[in-house]
């Protein structure tokens, strides 16, 4: 009997909607080869990740195993499949693999980071493969809402994974291929060991509509605006702005992209052969002259981000355009949780320019790209694999997918990031949990999320900071008075004196009554300093900030 | 003809939705006998206003006029109506009236900030009036969520306002009175000169529905639930806290209050008599000895507050009691923008124990306390209003409520605070734009919006913190060399070399090549040190951060 084995294990994607990163392995326990699929981002926020540029999943468990990595396949171009490669890559030294407009993206952030493009492969599709150790992978179609997004066919001698990446069942899906069922029950006929399903929009009820659907009731709306009409989205879905430029276009309008991920990911899709008959665009400069009712705004920021176009039009001119009373923009895009207030605020703005906001909330100008529950429930029976594994979704997504998977009849297990799934034996078994985390990208530098920097700077937003430094002359002794300096705290308190001289004068006071063995040593004046200051801060203005104290020896 | 007018100021509550405080004003212009209505607060983010503790309206405009206010008026009891009360009553040394529950919460308010609470009189309703300079004001009873909710009824003599409030017209709101169609009646009779009117639920197309058309589901639910069932939503809904705890007791079971909050508000609805038959609840310490398919609980934290009792819950044990698999979380309430992401944090922890979720996707556990877009139509022709003026609400919802009054054939005026409006007239008029903005209690101080020192705790959570500390002699030379610290940064950067270090050797070296001029300047000292500590700290690690100078001179 062979003890080789097969396992699953996610790194990022599993218990979180954002930066997928999942290991597969096989062979003897603890001598796996390795392959990984996806290494993307998720973003930060002021609640949990003040300052942070982006957060990527702690990869340490497969680095420190890069040995016996074969390959990296990324399944679709979405920052949250891809964001972290060029940044993660050099840690893993191995070969990437992906679809040709993959790739082209791809190839971009590695040359942003200063790397060797050529070190992502293009792949055909399935049933063109890839071998990789133990494993044959291949890259299957699947409707999405970007280009060439995949499923990957993983082939092992334990038998068959297939990885659903993000998907939708769209007949239709304007850029991109079509959902065919052919292709994907020719993908099930040998049998399917496991089947790792996009859990995204397990909660939502009714069968997910057509990216096709939409296209009238826009160009409808279009035809309706007596103004400029702007439309935003998110940059990466290529299907909706292909869907909004070609209403526009119908409706005589034309077409003008605002903001730089925009162009970049049209350009990149007219250059790789995947957007044959985008309409021709217009110029921001160009856009001037023509008059508003012709115009059509494609514009980055559909999630309210500060300095997105869509943004920068709510608080007034951007690229020389402008909105006024009587233009109407639109919302072609689903607001993710946690960017709500952003969101409204760019329409509480709009709303003071007397602009007509319209949202997704009629269901006729959005579509998710993301399987509901009855799509997930025909792929489960469309693959009928021996069980299910829920991925990318939260932990309330994989435990309601599995409920839904074990309702059909077939196993499953809910698998958060770090938990590793035995995927040889009749039903998955947790094998082994492993630590994993998160990586933040602050500025240039990437620090683990533990490492305390990001707490602390949540810590002096919450409680403000309190400077102090004392001077120790050679003998020993305290020279002159200690100084302070506040900030992120009020001037002065219940007192109505400065906070600041109360501070040096209740610190001179504590320092000037301690022995010279305190004096002595930089750890007990620091206690001293710090507790004192917190206190006549609590005193004065109610709150315990922090406490930086400098002390400076003279030698 | 007279000189006099009648105006209206939203100092809050306008153009947002929180911190109501609304200023009617009658006489010659300038001269105006002054009324105020509602004093609320709203709540902190840490997007934009971390560590502050509550925000209130700036009442300057008022405080400055305080000689000629007759009278404050509160309309409920919560929170965005009464909270700034005991902050900001000391500024305005005005008589406040409230009705019996209303005026109780409001001394409680006072007491616990040291002030008389005999400062509250209680008002009975109208045609019970209070006699405030020019103005006579009554509380019209109205349907809320709250007990005693009232409309105001303000009689001048440029003619009636009527104030609503926020209501919803709720015939049997299970709590408080139901809304009256012939008390309204009577009020519209002589004819109404101003609606005042909420805007909340302007978006919503559908008739709001009773309070007492949850019951029977709630009940269903909690019979149906095999194990504990726990239910969260606002402390101050005492309506639903009624329906759940009643649904509870119907269903057999034992109903649990947890939360300060939560025990605060029922005790005083029950001393007022507002409350008669709640069903009698059993303290936590006995809670711990009923068998668990026997307890309903009624938690806090309905907005996923992290010190809530439902966050505790989520995390673990509370008071003794703990959630596990099999157990069920009800959330009867509506999540506010913004606090998207701690409820959904609170989600996958149950999820994560096992515990099943329901929330009010369904529509059949909560209903909303505010009026919707057919209900606000029907007030207006009810009232038959020469003008609607749309008060708390966003602009997008004031805009969205003009449009509305007008497509009935009613003048409308969008009034975001500080906008006074003359309502003497046919037309509403903007007469004077006023400065408004907001205070924030920090601690125990009150700071301004725009002192600074918010944007200093956003910056230092942005950017990090770098501190640094130089000694100038008796001669103006620097003695030793600078020291630093840092606080909210990476320790290393591109160099690998400790930041500190770095940060310590840079500044060394351009001060200790300043010429005296520099050195006998505190902020040219401040200014070259800045610029060298922002430049390698950028150099390293790509962010440009705070900096504190602290120059100690020896004399």
């Amino acid at each position: 009997m062979s003890s080789d084995r097969l396992i699953y294990l996610p790194l990022g994607g599993a218990g979180e909607i954002g930066m997928n990163c999942y290991v597969y392995g096989y062979g003897p326990a603890g001598k796996e080869r390795y392959i990984l699929v996806d290494l993307g981002v998720t973003f930060p926020d002021m609640d949990t990740t003040p300052g942070v540029d982006l957060i990527f999943p702690d990869i340490a468990w497969i680095a420190e195993r890069a040995d016996r990595l074969e390959a990296i396949f990324i399944t679709h171009a979405h920052e949250d499949h891809v964001g972290a490669l060029a940044h993660l890559l050099p840690r893993l030294d191995a070969p990437v693999y992906a679809r040709a407009f993959t790739a082209h993206i791809a190839r971009l952030k590695l040359e942003e980071q200063g790397m060797d493009p050529a070190l992502v492969k293009t792949v055909s599709p399935w049933p063109e493969s890839v071998q990789a150790g133990p494993f044959t992978v291949g890259f299957v179609p699947i409707s999405h809402s970007i280009p060439e997004s995949s499923g990957l066919v993983i082939d092992s001698p334990a038998g068959r994974v297939v990885h659903t990446g993000d998907f939708k069942l769209d007949p239709n899906p304007v850029v991109g291929e079509a959902f065919d069922p052919e292709l994907w029950d020719e993908v099930a006929k040998p049998g399917v060991r496991a089947l790792v399903c996009d859990s995204t929009n397990v909660f939502s009820a009714h069968p997910g509509r057509s990216e096709s659907s939409l296209g009238d009731s826009i160009e409808t709306l279009i035809r309706d605006a007596e103004g400029m009409v702007v439309a935003t989205t998110f940059a990466s879905n290529v299907a909706r702005l292909k869907t909004l430029a070609s209403a526009g276009r119908r409706a005589g309008r034309s077409v003008v992209l605002l903001g730089r991920a925009m162009r970049r990911m049209v350009t990149a899709a007219v250059e790789t052969g995947v957007l044959g008959d985008f309409p021709k665009v217009v110029s921001p400069e160009d856009a001037v002259s023509i008059p508003r009712e012709h115009l059509m705004l494609l514009a980055t920021g559909s999630q309210g981000e500060r300095r997105a176009a869509s943004a920068q039009l709510s608080r007034g001119k951007y690229l020389g355009l402008e909105l006024k009373e009587g233009d109407l923009f639109l919302f072609s895009s689903k607001t993710i949780p946690g960017n709500e207030k952003s969101v409204i605020r760019i329409v509480n703005n709009f709303s003071e320019m007397g602009v007509d906001v319209v949202d997704d909330g009629s269901d006729l100008y959005h579509v998710s790209g993301h399987a509901n529950r009855p799509d997930l429930q025909a792929m489960h029976q469309r693959m009928k694999p021996q069980m299910v594994i829920p991925m990318h979704g939260e932990h309330r997504h994989l435990r309601e997918h599995v409920k839904l998977a074990e309702a059909g009849g077939i196993a499953g297990v809910i698998a958060p990031n770090g938990t590793m799934i035995d995927l040889s034996g009749n039903a998955p078994k947790a094998a082994e949990f492993v630590e994993t985390g998160r990586l933040y990208l602050d500025g240039a530098v990437q620090v683990g999320a533990l490492d305390g920097v990001v707490r602390d700077r949540i810590r002096m937003a919450l409680n403000g900071h309190v400077l102090a430094t004392v001077i120790i002359d050679e003998d020993g002794e305290m020279l002159g008075d200690p100084w302070c300096e506040i900030m992120g705290l009020p001037e002065t308190g219940s007192s109505h004196a400065p906070l600041i001289d109360l501070l040096e004068a209740d610190l001179g006071q504590v320092l000037g009554r301690a022995d010279r063995k305190t004096l002595a040593d930089d750890e007990k004046i620091e206690e001293a300093a710090r507790r004192v200051l917190r206190k006549t801060t609590q005193d004065e203005i109610g709150k315990k900030p922090e406490v930086t104290l400098v002390v400076s020896r003279l030698t």
